[in-house]
């Protein structure tokens, strides 16, 4: 019964998919890229899809093993002057402030009060690390969700006076478009809060809540006058950063991806475990080369440090994006 | 350009959403679930399904939010006389015994090898823990899929004869793919290990290793003469059963869902946290009603004991499953 209704679906199927493949030819005539500039980098990417998607030829990859995997910081969006979530934080401390006063007096949270960055760099990682926890347990899941989507409303980046989530890659959407339209699923796989990220991912690259991968805290199951909540706890469960990036990769996706993009050392494991895969791969990364437009820094940065995975990537061949040549836009006009 | 190139494709997309409309119409005629037997369990299902997806309706889901949750062992395959993750582990010390001769005096392999099933429940949940851990670790995640592909052609289950990934439910091989057809996504939710039940959850179920959540050792990313392999380790990251499966789901799937099946009291809190989301929600519990077809137990098994769930979904009126009257066919024809 099931069988015989699958054929016939099929057999009606066939006239919209043959529609299907008149609008791709259709499409394949206006550029998918617009804001990638004409070039080698550009070329490996196009080239890479036109290969894996040709029904019959040598690379072809079926397209429920089309993964793709996007570091998020830096790769897909902006993580200067400090990282988004962080910036998230230290907001969330001032605006906690006055039900704590005893902050005024103890550090790190008196110099994030007094705007003292001196101060908090000397606080150290331990001293992150409290805020961090800090401003991400004690609440419920959806209250954490809430105090998210209202910081991202309200909140401003200081050097663009822009919305934290426009301050998105232009070229990154257009390929996470031209991915998906070429039968690819589109994660990200990142080092950030995975509750956090999911607080944007959706409306600003398309990338639904079950294909973000991130780090994540515990969270404890309670009923609270007969209501299940879940409450965000300050014991981290997961890193998914580093050699944590194909664990996570492994765990969540249970597919090694074809496909990955990344920008930092802490991409270099999630590269190299895409790389060795049979067959056809893409490994990209962005190298912040554009001070005017976006930042420059490399392997002297303390966020987003990007050194041994730009040594093995130029040794390996990997399409290294300079960002001030290979992107002809940065971010997507104002709203 | 992409917002261009998005609204032709809508334009000519239109054309075969429309016959897809009519092909919908057509199947609507044809019963999608032909092993569930006609009746309020059946109709609770269709019920539930028609009133969400109708657009325009009190109850519509759009198709993103159309998440449905399955948990695994006694929900959409057998879990009798023992856990098949268990059976699996029990004859991975038979089969690597060979290599520990110092078993033969040593418990709980002793009576694993001995086949005494006494001695193996006296060892307790130590004992199994430590079977678990040595059949799930030590070795490449690449090579742990080889070893479950292998167990899954040769091995044979004591009493039905056949391979245990034909011991699944016809009902629920019908039930996932009418949900998919109706544009939910479908998800394991499940204790079982997340890297076991991708050895069978696609070919059996439809369901890709990404949609498949469940318990997790953590792994290890390592360099092997520069290439990379992740180790299997013995530490466990996850527990998804009880109050973690809403972590799970919290975790993996980032979206509460709108539907879900379970089978004992593992699944309770994940059922409880189902219902508790707004709008219209189906929760089904599996009672295994059936000595004849499969098996009889509930409120005093070792395995899938279903006591407390069993109570409330009683009370809040969830859609229980009597396997017996409900389903006309309980497995699939041998292959």
């Amino acid at each position: 019964m099931i069988l015989s209704r699958t054929s016939s679906l099929q057999a009606f199927l066939s006239i919209p998919l043959l529609l299907l493949a008149l609008v791709s030819v259709a499409v394949a005539q206006t550029d998918p890229l617009p804001s990638w500039k004409d070039g080698p980098v550009k070329s490996a990417i196009t080239d890479f899809v036109a290969k894996v998607t040709q029904d019959g030829g040598a690379d072809f990859v079926p397209p429920e093993e089309r993964i793709a995997v996007f570091d998020n910081d830096g790769t897909l969006w902006s993580e200067q002057p400090v990282y988004f979530q962080l910036a998230f934080a230290l907001d969330r401390i001032k605006a906690m402030a006055p039900q704590h006063p005893e902050w005024n007096d103890t550090e790190p949270f008196k110099s994030v009060l007094a705007g003292d960055t001196k101060g908090l760099a000397a606080a150290g990682e331990k001293g992150l690390m409290e805020i961090m926890a800090l401003t991400h347990s004690g609440m419920t899941t959806d209250e954490y969700a809430a105090i998210v989507a209202d910081w991202l409303k309200t909140a401003r980046h200081p050097r663009f006076d822009r919305p934290y989530d426009e301050l998105v890659y232009q070229p990154q959407l257009e390929l996470l478009a031209y991915l998906r339209a070429n039968g690819f699923k589109t994660f990200i796989v990142s080092g950030g809060g995975v509750e956090f990220m999911r607080g944007f991912a959706e409306k600003a690259y398309g990338i639904p809540p079950e294909q973000v991968v991130g780090s994540a805290g515990v969270t404890k199951f309670e009923l609270r006058d007969g209501v299940p909540v879940l409450v965000k706890e300050s014991k981290i469960e997961f890193i998914d950063d580093g050699p944590g990036k194909p664990s996570g990769i492994n765990n969540f996706i249970g597919r090694r991806p074809i496909f990955a993009f990344g920008n930092s050392d802490g991409d270099q494991q999630m590269l190299e475990w895409t790389a060795a895969g049979p067959g056809a791969r893409f490994i990209g990364i962005v190298h912040h080369t554009d001070a005017d437009r976006e930042w420059a820094y490399d392997r002297q940065s303390h966020i987003g440090k990007l050194d041994k995975a730009l040594d093995e990537g130029t040794a390996k061949g990997w399409t290294i994006v300079d960002m001030k040549n290979d992107w002809l836009t940065v971010y997507p006009p104002a709203k």
